[in-house]
């Protein structure tokens, strides 16, 4: 059976995860490889519902941070298990806009949640399973949320309307995981142009053998 | 401040819960007893919502055993926070229709989860809350689902038409949980008339001195 890859993107807001996974996508496919490409919190019908639950959470009746960790583990476990390992399993490359590492970025270190816990979540909802490479695309807090700002145009969602601390800690909360996961991650400066990120990204998947 | 008391009902289809959750909040307001009935999974909007996702999973796109349980555990957390610690600090009786034993009945016992996992999501989720006094109302799974069928006449929901093996290791499950915590647990078997199970109930609580 041929083995796939599973390849995560991670990073802050406005860091251009949309754009490279997008881009990615499509270089795999002229290379002829067979490759899904999803997001998370979403990914399934079921997910993609959580997903809507934990971004529009209506003001007023404020979600608690441990049913929005609970929500996002929900349609993780789903995505895991519906989509991800099939895909896996049938060979395929899988490319997925934020994973687990959001989850412990997000929640734990810039939230109010013990990281036991939401590693303890988190493999329970993944039942173990890693990305092969995660590609963490690194900016400044003030640089992503001012990209996001100008693409958002006001119509940010619940999840973008946080504080500049809470971005600098979720920076932070990325690069302590990338170093203390240096096999799994690859971390790129994203302060450059588009072209010269998207190269280092090719490169450190074919150092790899994924491309 | 005042001190509330926490009162949760469990038991399988068919036990008359719904049934003794009425009747016993009747009998509190009449005794001038400030009183909050909810359920599990509900009690609060976001909570309700999650419930909508779980009773109404739709057929062809499953539901896995983790995303299950992790939904009934974010539902959990925010009725937890949002409701039922807040009436408990007010000096309200909480009345709760089903509450973290049914999720180590269903989830735990009938569904391929580890007990240990199921414990440590239900102490996160309620982040260590017990119920005072837990009412088990017990019968044979047969008598329950007999009952369960005629009452739902066609329209049960997706929990409600699970197998009678299941109703039967959902039994087992409750009547274990009573045996390793029998201060917490008062188990009431319902073979008998609804008035002799409120009578027996109302003694358990007065003993306790709730009502």
């Amino acid at each position: 059976m041929a083995k796939g890859a599973f390849i995560s993107f991670e990073g802050g807001e406005g860091c251009g995860k949309s754009t490279h996974v997008k881009a990615l996508a499509e270089h795999l496919k002229s290379l002829g490889k067979d490759c899904v490409v999803t997001r998370e919190p979403g990914g399934t019908p079921l997910s993609e519902k959580i997903r809507a639950l934990l971004l529009h959470a209506k003001e007023g009746s404020a979600m608690t941070d441990r049913a929005e960790i609970l929500l996002f583990e929900a349609a993780r476990a789903q995505h895991v298990e519906e989509l991800i390992k099939p895909a896996l399993e049938a060979g395929k490359i899988v490319v997925c806009d934020r994973f687990f590492d959001s989850t412990t970025a997000y929640q734990g270190a810039a939230r109010n949640i013990p990281l036991e816990n939401v590693r303890s979540l988190n493999m329970f909802a993944t039942g173990g399973l890693l990305p092969d490479v995660t590609i963490l695309l690194d900016l400044p807090a003030s640089v992503g949320m001012a990209r996001a700002s100008a693409r958002d145009a006001g119509n940010s969602d619940r999840m973008g309307s946080e504080k500049a601390e809470f971005y600098e800690a979720v920076r932070s909360a990325f690069l302590r995981l990338a170093s203390e996961n240096p096999n799994r991650f690859v971390v790129v400066d994203t302060t450059r142009s588009a072209g010269e990120v998207f190269a280092e990204i090719l490169r450190a998947l074919s150092e790899r053998g994924i491309i």
